[in-house]
């Protein structure tokens, strides 16, 4: 249940979903750490002009400027006009050049940060949302071997997170750029902008397309469309490729290199990848291997994790970095997770243990209980008032806390300790300095709920 | 070392020099979570309406809007205007009366994410920074005990930070405005307004403006600068106070008040806290108990840890939300420790092992190698290509990954690994299944340069 969001496409969660939120934002930090990625952050805002570099995007920024107009007007003619920015790849790249005297390369970030779009919310697409992007970037060149550790990586990432079945679908721009070329199809841009419309329009209204709008024989689009149709879950589709007798220096370079991605993923993550090569995204950005992932059920929902190599992430006069990366749709995720129950928090706060009080004066005394459990990582808070302990009890039970802590001063003035889960109602003597709770207990937990 | 900024105001951190910040956030979030304090997130934005409510902060403030400018002037008279937030309380409040019918009171809850604020930059005043919030705030009332128990939450999260010694100094409203009012002065706004200027224009112009200003008598305005003069690390404080035989019930209540958190602040953490009755921010907004931190060695740099009471957080028609919190400028402190070299990291990146390539075909079989680590949590990456030896440790030394693993394979088929510390030199023979670093290099740690 999704906590009322009083501004459309501005999720925001309750403290219970947010555990499930933090889940995931933790499990992919380890993850990327694991791999060895090393976190940045940057600035939510970049100059106007810095966003709009590869044009036709300006509907969905945000633009940013002081309500103070008289200052405002200064600091646009002194900075240019600011916005926020609605991705991590953009900025990235500007980082990079900015930095780039104080990074080692290949260098590898991960980068998990908000950004807002001015899109027309819907399910999937928020207009202030999380991502999760990870990119390995050179300095003038980067081993092709990174396109296939970076699936590997998403895919232990994506592993690891409370969702269905996921598949990651690869495809390779040089294969169909070059497969177009050898039929004959110069404009591979175009070929491919109407091979992306194959899932909404279908294939005939494609084929027409294809002759219409780029010039293409009846032959030449029923080529375009076989090399679409191609879909395997191992290296069967090289050999189905390879069928359709088309020669291309170009296409025989894409078809190794995305050969080799999804050997090293079938073999090494076995059921994860396809080699589905209709995936045509991103071709003003990417030069290589394109990557698109689905959750099996859930295709509606769109790409959750995308991304690519790029021949020239960012170019300065004489440099250029090359890079390849993927990005995952952290809140697209979440919101799905909660809105279909797919997981949930084991409870609804962090603490395990309310210190109850057995008097007003016996504050300080339970500050020492919780003191000393937190010394250990058992997260505790002391009740605020000395109530009723059914009433202290109602209010844990209220939070979602397991257990209450009670203390009692016998008449000799000897403290004696006891520990109740409320939830099986079991109430035992327990020290301070070494009562646990058991394992599963100690920490909020995140269960898948399938 | 900071990066170069190319935007004034918006810091960014190097990858280093991130591992401080994450370090801190870490352990901020760890503490606040072993409190029982929920982590929540608003979104960025608030409508205009919503931020100006308390007034006279229009210039600090963002506006937003969509670039595209048909789509905008709709938005606008659908939603009102946007701005971005410039702290976490006012959309934390406006958060509360949006979720109160599922949140359970108190509610204790911590938020950590940026603010913006179109301020003139300068050293520790940023236009983007982090803010690391803790409230508990009460439905209809809460018990004054909170004011003590988030003065000991923050004093136990500061102590874990790289930091220098830090005091936290603390007033109370009550206690001030029931003297002014004892001495026949009843604007106290008024007279704290003066106050506050205490440090900067000193004690004779203080008085000076009270009498001309404020319409106080030389006798009064004496007796308003006795009381901000009062200084104590106990709670010797209160018979000061006393003696200047002011007589005011609601003196007499922030009295004990104050006196409450002193004295349980110097039992459980002596040293730390500070009675300082000229503290005096926040007027408009605070009820009874204030707090400012300062840095020892480091008071130019202003207040790092801030926050008070307030009897009414939110209110809707019927009902109000008293709270008590306090907010860190995580932003300002760690660009203090980075400027000043106060604390860095262990080592530059998350790695800990870098697994070499003997050739090109070893690759996947070093990936099983980097794959047996990493499920026992050691951070590792793989060599892109079959460099000479010599190469692939001098990428490892310049990166700071502290161990070089090797794998060879023998005439009969038998795979042997050692692995090399290329800090001492020392290379030993090590199984990928039960080899660790020691303790100190299996994650990055943050030390404190003192």
């Amino acid at each position: 249940m999704a906590s009322k969001t009083s501004l459309s496409g501005f999720p925001e969660w309750l403290p219970q979903e947010r555990l499930v939120e933090l889940h995931m934002l933790d499990t992919l930090r380890e993850t990327f750490e694991l791999h060895g990625f090393s976190s940045i952050e940057t600035r939510a805002v970049e100059t106007v002009e810095q966003l709009l570099r590869k044009g036709e995007i300006d509907k969905e920024v945000y633009g940013i400027s002081r309500l103070a107009e008289d200052e405002e007007a200064a600091a646009v003619a002194k900075e240019g006009k600011l916005a926020l920015h609605f991705d991590l790849t953009v900025p990235f790249a500007r980082y990079v050049v900015d930095n780039a005297g104080h990074l080692n390369f290949p260098f590898r970030r991960y980068q998990i940060q908000k950004v807002w779009r001015g899109e027309r919310p819907q399910e999937g697409r928020a207009r202030e949302f999380t991502q999760a992007d990870i990119d390995v970037v050179g300095d003038g060149s980067l081993p092709f071997r990174y396109d296939v550790e970076l699936a590997l990586v998403m895919i232990d990432a994506l592993s690891k997170l409370p969702l269905p079945e996921f598949k990651l679908r690869v495809n390779n721009r040089k294969l169909a750029e070059g497969f177009y070329r050898g039929v004959g199809l110069t404009d591979a841009p175009a070929v491919l902008r109407e091979i992306d419309k194959l899932e909404k329009i279908g294939r005939d209204a494609v084929a027409a397309n294809l002759v219409e709008h780029v010039g293409a024989t009846a032959e030449q689009a029923d080529a375009a469309l076989q090399l679409a149709s191609i879909r395997a879950e191992d290296t069967s589709f090289v050999d189905q490729v390879r069928a359709l007798g088309v020669q291309d220096d170009l296409l025989k370079e894409g078809l190794a290199e995305l050969g080799e991605v999804i050997a090293e993923c079938v073999r090494r993550a076995p059921g994860r990848v396809v080699a589905d090569l209709s995936i045509a995204r991103g071709l003003d950005y990417y030069t290589g291997t394109v990557y698109e992932t689905v959750l099996v059920g859930h295709e509606k929902l769109g790409s959750i994790c995308s991304g690519g190599r790029y021949e020239s992430l960012a170019s300065t006069g004489k440099k250029t970095y090359p890079g390849v990366g993927l990005s995952i749709g952290v809140t697209r995720l979440v919101s799905r997770i909660l809105s279909q129950g797919l997981a949930e928090a084991s409870r609804a706060v962090p603490t395990a243990v309310l210190v109850s009080l057995t008097d007003e004066d016996s504050w300080s005394a339970a500050q020492d209980v919780a003191t000393e459990l937190r010394s250990r990582g058992i997260a505790c808070e002391v009740s605020a008032s000395a109530a009723k302990f059914g009433k202290q009890i109602r209010y844990a039970d209220k939070r979602g806390i397991p257990f209450v802590w009670f203390s009692s001063v016998n008449d000799d003035g000897a403290v004696t300790h006891e520990v109740k889960d409320i939830r099986s109602g079991e109430q035992v003597a327990a020290d301070p300095r070494t009562w646990t709770p058991p394992t599963e207990d100690l920490a909020v937990r995140v269960v898948n709920a399938q």
